[in-house]
């Protein structure tokens, strides 16, 4: 059976890491780390995520700025706030929650976050830095570098291997397949109109699943022994559960932890990584605005 | 035997187009499109490369603007050359042939072109867009375009086929992969830490062969049918010569003919393809800057 991937011990972990190093910052005299929070509009499902990272930001002394603005806010309006935030010093990342309300262009609204200050590492520069092996600093996508960090910690081999990443979005696929490609994996992207599918995935020795279908990744298309990294987070009917839905991942975890070498499970897995790397670019753009 | 793609039939075809388009906008009265081709130093290969792009430009109608500095030019003497073309209202695409003498940081001189006038579509703001399907214009580096270019002019399919990317350049072998995927190929990206190369290729449906290696891609890699684009160029010795040398590709052509069912000759496949590209994106950024 697999080594199960205790995302959640993990992200545990470098919390700590953070609130020890925001306490020794501090001891020092440093301004403390600031991380803003533009919340647009009153999404349930956003809300909640955003209560998540500002409650881990307490946890490690990472100083919080809430913008929470109306749903109709006009799109000059909004990044009038994002300037504001751009040019405050006391601010070091900034955090813009999506999906935004369907008016605004999110797009030019990412774009507009200077760079340095994007800790969700979704800036065109950021991600173009990745492409290029650039030599500026720069933040990578948080819950890719979430996903290395696990293989990392559990000292998964990833240079020569190959790997297969399912799905293509900007804010997963795309960079996490870069950052495979930059630690010289072999890296193949799959996604809707790839065929063979499970042809394909069985010659990976790494798998990232990112295409939210649920439980889409079965067993029988996983070569025994892989690394199977699941970043899917999807609601299923179960009338077992108070809420009658429960969360579920885009991997049969309970049939593939019977091939693969290692899992992480859903939730528990990734999910908690994605936090914790958002904190760790915010401790990374406090020290650097430092310099 | 293979199709023999013919870049230099196809890259006339598309000056041709240009040459059309150009008479037909100075017609109307709109301003030449104008390329300005930056070249600091005196290394033989760039100043044939500046030529021979130079020559086509006029071919077609398009102005240049020849820009030549001294190799021990300083990095912000350069820079205020970039800012004057970059507001220069005349000039439309902005070239700086590479490689830029060493004491030069090549990423900031380019990152300073405005990504309008980038028409090698080396910014990052132009590598981005290819990665997040962006809806704001962009410009897409002048070597991939050539090859998808040539696999659309000869009706080689790519949506869910499997396409090998040998290579992860800034300038071919990201940006291609990018645009493979773009168009719905399942792309794999191999390197020199790859391991099995043989067997990963023999997979491509599409393989572009960009990693620099004289010869290196033998018929006994690839697919039977499959299509060959080679991007490489290389000297090799040959006594038969008179200059003691001779050009080839990635691919050894001569055996991987007889296997492909497609393939780009070394010279006279993507080298051509490239400066069409160049002149089509000069186009292009002239007829931006008229809306």
């Amino acid at each position: 059976m697999a080594t199960i991937i205790d995302g959640k011990a993990v992200g545990d972990a470098i919390l700590e890491e953070i609130r020890a190093q925001v306490a020794t910052s501090s001891a020092a005299g440093q301004v403390v780390p600031g991380l803003a929070v533009v919340l647009v509009g009153d999404r349930k499902d956003s809300a909640t995520y955003v209560r998540m990272k500002k409650k881990a930001c307490e946890k490690v002394g990472i100083r919080t700025v809430s913008v929470t603005l109306p749903a109709d806010i006009s799109f000059d309006e909004l990044l009038k706030h994002i300037d504001t935030l751009n040019t405050d010093a006391t601010v070091h990342g900034i955090l813009v929650q999506l999906p935004l309300p369907a008016h605004l262009n999110e797009e030019l609204v990412l774009n507009r976050i200077v760079p340095e200050k994007d800790v969700d590492g979704l800036h065109p520069m950021n991600l173009a830095s990745l492409a290029i092996k650039s030599k500026l600093p720069y933040m990578v996508a948080c819950t890719p570098a979430g996903c290395l960090e696990l293989l990392d910690r559990y000292k998964i081999p990833i240079e020569g291997k190959r790997a297969v990443v399912l799905g293509r979005s900007r804010i997963v696929g795309i960079p996490m397949s870069l950052l495979l490609l930059e630690r010289n994996a072999t890296v193949t992207v799959c996604h809707s109109k790839s065929q063979n599918l499970e042809a394909v995935v069985r010659e990976a020795d790494i798998v990232i699943a990112c295409c939210g279908q649920a439980q889409m990744v079965k067993a029988s298309w996983l070569k025994h022994g892989a690394a199977v990294i699941d970043v899917g987070i999807n609601a299923i009917d179960d009338a077992t559960k108070k809420a009658g839905y429960r969360l579920v991942g885009d991997v049969d975890f309970e049939q593939a932890k019977e091939v693969a070498g290692a899992i992480t499970p859903v939730p528990g897995g990734v999910g908690p990584m994605t936090i914790a790397m958002l904190l760790t670019n915010t401790l990374l753009a406090q020290q650097r605005s430092l310099k």
